[in-house]
């Protein structure tokens, strides 16, 4: 068992790096806090309104600590990783390269609020080098009873597949944004799902035989891991009530790296599964867009309210769309047992 | 000539993507600096002071327009060309992860105004994605009247080459940023060098016959083409009187992509000759740094001066020092004609 044993040296590498990164995050973010209030990057917590503690200005788009302590862990852990080959290397580069971009753009968005037309072109951008790279199946297997109709059991969808998955990542990546303002919950469903993905990496990592689905499935612990434990050090401070928020530096950061871990494991269908909540939060916003009343806008952004309205409506227009074409796609097959 | 074909007409669309990308940045320009200076982000021009124009307000970096279109153009074109290989993906992708690192420490730089020590270490590590990547040669020739000491005709200096190349990328990054606050400085420098690099390249192109080291000046063209032209657009506007500065942002993102270039491309030697004019910069500044006698601080970045002094004081010492050490290791022997 040589390459499990390499296997487990680099977990347990990436494990011990992880755990480094949740304290110097941790010792980090109220350092990163003076300079952003310093920069006027902040907000007011809207759940404390009326009390004093609703004027206090809380520091904004902390995210960015988290995102390069990601970034910078992710980049250390490849020196690391015992297992390593060609193919794995390209893989990994393009992960950095689409989690950096994406955080590049969360950290623009929250500086310079960039309008919502740009906010949905660029993320797709961010998810190409990943579908360039991605050596996985593009494969659905046909459900028994359509075998006759199709006349295949097993249908390569080829790009189509690869579309599918670049939606994947600007569903995850706005499905964590629509939480926005509420002390916590960024970053609560962050640490939820990244933990459901960890437990069912090292259950599949167990149960499989093929060494290529260990892998696959060891390759998203690398990514996996290191997130959680920065989110679990933001959450600390953005845990009610907040002493920072985590912008949409975080969101995107966030979301795009578990697009990221869920499509370079090979397991988008399972990641779907995931993120139902978020799915169920779409399904319930249904007749709020269509009839236009939405919720208050977040509320740490004061002064472009109308803009803001727009903005989340739009998002959440697009979201829906993207995610039944995602959920079209899928039910042309049953999912394979990821 | 198959492969030349291919060649030809991958350089093709890059260069038309190019093309498209100067336009682009030429219209996004001015929408960005609108956005830029409602956020606060701006500088006084030196060059003006005294006249009305020095007190106008200038929007500040601007670079990031020109690394996010950078950005993309790199993406897109991945799905052009049509040479491409397992490890020509690692290398590209390596190349996109490092850039878009820096520019995303470039632009918290310009936002947040980190502090030395961290602007110093955090770019070595951008660089470390492309070492692990880089799959050319360590090896250097050794001088004829030294073979019989060394007792090698080649030597494989192997993690001293990287740590050289490592050192490279620190300076081309740093050796750009210390002319800010002149107009059209960072830029023209940037274009010039860009400029010199492109010819070497199709020079090497016409001149080799190893398909090996065309592929390589062919991957330069491809990185350095979109930031030809994306940077003569940024000129067009930050050329004297400047209508706009380029702040960290672009110093960070345009030097390390020369570095990519040189390093990726094979060349990293010839790069320290085109780099020549920053050399002898650092050079002719060496007595105002020991005597500590600066020169005044960049104009545009008023109410901090005693940190810029020191800031600018380390960064010239430790450039030199990285300069010699790179020079150190070159010295070993006589440069391979690149
Ligand atoms: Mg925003
Ligand atoms: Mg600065």
């Amino acid at each position: 068992y040589k390459i499990d044993q390499d296997l487990k040296r680099s977990i347990l590498i990436n494990a011990g790096l992880s755990i480094a990164g949740f304290f110097v995050t941790l010792k980090l973010i109220p350092v990163a806090s003076r300079y952003v209030i310093r920069r006027n990057l902040f907000g007011y917590d809207i759940n404390k309104k009326g009390t004093p503690g609703g004027t206090l200005r809380v520091p904004e788009s902390l995210g960015i600590v988290v995102g390069i302590v990601y970034l910078v862990l992710a980049i250390v852990f490849q020196y690391f990783n015992f297992t390593s080959d060609s193919n794995w290397l390209v893989e990994y580069n393009a992960a950095l390269a689409s989690i950096c971009f994406m955080t590049l753009l969360g950290f623009v968005d929250d500086v310079l609020d960039i309008p919502w037309r740009v906010k949905l072109l660029l993320p797709s951008f961010a998810a190409l080098p990943l579908l360039m790279a991605y050596a996985g199946h593009t494969t659905i297997i046909i459900p028994k009873p359509l075998i006759p109709y199709v006349g295949l059991e097993i249908l390569d969808l080829g790009w189509i597949y690869k579309l599918y998955m670049g939606l994947l990542a600007v569903f995850c990546t706005n499905s964590i944004n629509i939480h926005a303002g509420l002390n916590g919950l960024e970053v609560g469903q962050t640490v939820v799902i990244a933990s459901a993905i960890m437990i069912h990496n090292i259950m599949q990592i167990g149960a499989s035989t093929d060494p290529e689905q260990k892998q696959a499935h060891a390759f998203s612990i690398y990514l996996v891991q290191p997130l959680l434990a920065t989110s679990l050090a933001l959450l600390s401070f953005n845990w009610y009530p907040s002493s920072v928020f985590v912008g949409d530096t975080y969101t995107y950061f966030a979301g795009m790296t578990m697009a990221v871990v869920g499509i370079l494991g090979h397991f988008s269908e399972t990641l779907l599964i995931f993120f139902a909540p978020q799915v169920l939060n779409f399904l319930l916003s249904l007749p709020q867009v269509w009839s236009n009343k939405l919720s208050p806008p977040r509320p740490h952004q004061k002064g472009k309210n109308k803009a803001h309205n727009l903005e989340l409506y739009w998002s959440r227009h697009l979201t829906c769309v993207i995610f039944f074409s995602a959920f079209w796609v899928r039910s042309m097959s049953t999912a394979s047992p990821a």
